[in-house]
């Protein structure tokens, strides 16, 4: 069975919607997701939030209770009756989401067991035929067949094959034929 | 560079002894290592008492503290020096393990970066060249090369490429090129 690894945050988690709304709620401010439009949030941010825009991650109750990405649980769970789904996430970098996370995979995709989680850093790591992530580093360190999933910030970025939704991802796999 | 995957439990973490001593002084046993040639701790005691045996491993302290493996840290400390080091550990089958492993890792092996740590199940997942695990059903799953770290359960697994201490992998690496 061919093995398709899919990234955590802005891929079937909406991230940076709750990331958005922190940052607005706490600034006062009206940052809308269009004004993301090829840059992280992290780029808009004056350099005197740059702190606070780390501990909204840090806080233990952020990755608890992130909105899912439209349409990724059927997608996936159709996905898992052709293909080995693991779900790979970068959560060394907030060590404080590694249990969040791990309950939140529990609740909302209840079919992937846990032993087909991955906490990793370096994605260069996984050994399998596919990775759907929306971060360009983590598909140039990937060996198998990237997939750029859309998310504002990688809207400029150029080279990947791209998938712009979860219904685009499974238009992708029904040609696929897993052996 | 070539790159070696590193279990934690058994491995660098000596994780029977902590679990054993939970269990004698619990139970008022005298349990030795040596009564666990050939068997896990799981297989001596009795059916009534497997339920605490699990609930050793759930609390919040017991990654906390782990007592070293000899030599690992030395050993580990040169060979990230001419390869790749991965901390690889199954800590999906304890989701109360990741925080304190978390922790462990950067107190113990402060030269390898956290984003060389894979908290995984199925270590089919990493793409390694060698993999030092104590666990045989690991080593089956693993594509690259593996090495079975002795260990009291483990001393009747035949067919494995053996290290028996710590020395023993820095004299096999000794005779490995990196690349």
């Amino acid at each position: 069975m061919l093995r398709i690894c899919v990234d955590m945050d802005e891929v079937i988690a909406d991230t940076l919607s709750e990331h958005l709304r922190r940052y607005n709620q706490t600034f006062q401010e009206e940052v809308s997701l269009d004004d993301l439009a090829g840059k992280g949030l992290w780029e808009i941010a004056p350099h005197d939030r740059q702190g606070q825009l780390r501990a909204f991650l840090d806080a233990e109750d952020f990755f608890e209770d992130l909105p899912l990405m439209p349409d990724a649980q059927w997608v996936l769970k159709e996905l898992s009756s052709r293909f080995e789904i693991f779900i790979a996430s970068q959560a060394m970098m907030v060590p404080n989401s590694l249990g969040p996370k791990y309950r939140w995979l529990q609740m909302h995709f209840p079919f992937i067991p846990p032993t087909h989680y991955v906490f990793c850093g370096d994605k260069g790591i996984l050994q399998a035929d596919f990775l759907i992530d929306d971060m360009p580093r983590n598909l140039h360190r990937f060996s198998g067949q990237g997939l750029l999933y859309t998310a504002p910030h990688n809207l400029l970025a150029t080279g990947f094959t791209r998938v712009n939704n979860w219904r685009e991802v499974e238009r992708y796999f029904a040609g696929v034929g897993s052996r």
